[in-house]
């Protein structure tokens, strides 16, 4: 997509490396606590399974982060990180669904240290309405437009059942929602103005699959 | 990673065109359901943001699919990629860790549909023990090593807490395992013969804040 730096200047960046950022940082931030200062493009690249050259084009999109045959010093790279992906300010969430999906991404506390909040969260099901989730309570799914507006949240996550997804979506984007995270396992229909995050579960245990039955050991799987 | 075709022939597969293979069939079974017939990579390359001609790569690697400038048989090309991905044969999996992404995973029927169906859902705390999910029973923690090795389980979701994931990594690997689902936000030690897919939820999250954040209307995030 193309993004505009700090100095008004416009440029594209690859879908592919927009994707890679939160694990290089994701990674980054796992080094920093076990204490690593410095890290090469060869050793973070490696441990991602990836090409250090890969790595180093998708840095050099931003400035580069360090001197040519230079680590890279994490204390100074996570920041610069969280920055330009945009988690040092914090984007507050509402989730709509209440089930466990949505009752798990509720309860889990590193989104809201992350940066995402947890304002709502909401459910038609009267049974689930009342409860809390962390001292956030699940409200009524009629209420999920006067709160977003008077909220003026602009990220949902979505995980509700199939058929509901998208007049769901289309209610908030009217309410000024602008980004959803869509954990419902089919496309939803939005403007180009409007971004949507397709969290596709099964794709990441297809990917599992086909590395763990071509593993050499294939005498397993019969 | 290096895979072996039917014809016994070693060959080496980038691990990005391994990601994209579960991308790929699930926008084709979308597609399928949708009553589409034919695609071309254009189409299918332009529904998920990616190049044609990278699309068109990856497929190389498994015999293309299609005769140039032809479309791709969508009907042909599921049960190809299918296959190739192994989620033809059922690959049976145990979750352990029964909090609400446990039981939210538990309760996803579709994993069932794309040959993994769930054989035991396992947890420290007694007061999940005994609760059922879709007939599952919740088992406790300390019967999950017979349970694997009885099972000849090969795969498990780890929804643990991240100061036990390590331990509880290693006892199935002792009697197993040899494939890793893990949510936990931190990173397992395994050796070269086992497969681990990290599932860092955050990592999608800051991607669609990164997006978000620059569509151009930045005014929103002050």
């Amino acid at each position: 997509m193309t993004i505009i730096s700090k100095q008004g200047k416009k440029f594209r960046v690859p879908d592919a490396t927009i994707h890679r950022l939160p694990l290089y940082l994701d990674k980054l931030i796992l080094l920093q606590q076990a204490g690593v200062k410095e890290v090469s493009s060869r050793q973070l690249a490696t441990s991602l399974d990836i090409k250090a050259s890969q790595l180093r084009h998708d840095f050099h999109y931003f400035g580069g982060f360090s001197k040519p045959g230079r680590p890279y010093l994490v204390d100074l790279l996570v920041p610069a990180l969280e920055e330009i992906i945009g988690i040092d300010v914090p984007l507050p969430m509402v989730i709509i669904g209440a089930g466990h999906l949505g009752q798990a991404i509720a309860n889990y506390k590193n989104f809201e240290r992350q940066g995402f909040p947890v304002l709502g969260i909401f459910d038609v099901d009267p049974r689930l309405v009342g409860l809390e989730i962390r001292g956030i309570p699940i409200r009524p799914q009629s209420e999920m437009e006067s709160f977003v507006r008077e909220n003026q949240v602009r990220l949902a996550v979505l995980t509700v059942p199939v058929q509901a997804v998208q007049e769901v979506a289309n209610k908030l984007m009217a309410c000024g929602v602008v980004g959803f995270w869509n954990f419902s396992p089919t496309d939803i229909k939005v403007p180009g103005t409007v971004i949507v995050r397709n969290e596709r579960l099964a794709v990441g245990l297809m990917c599992l699959s086909f590395k763990t039955k071509r593993l050499g050991n294939l005498e397993l799987f019969p």
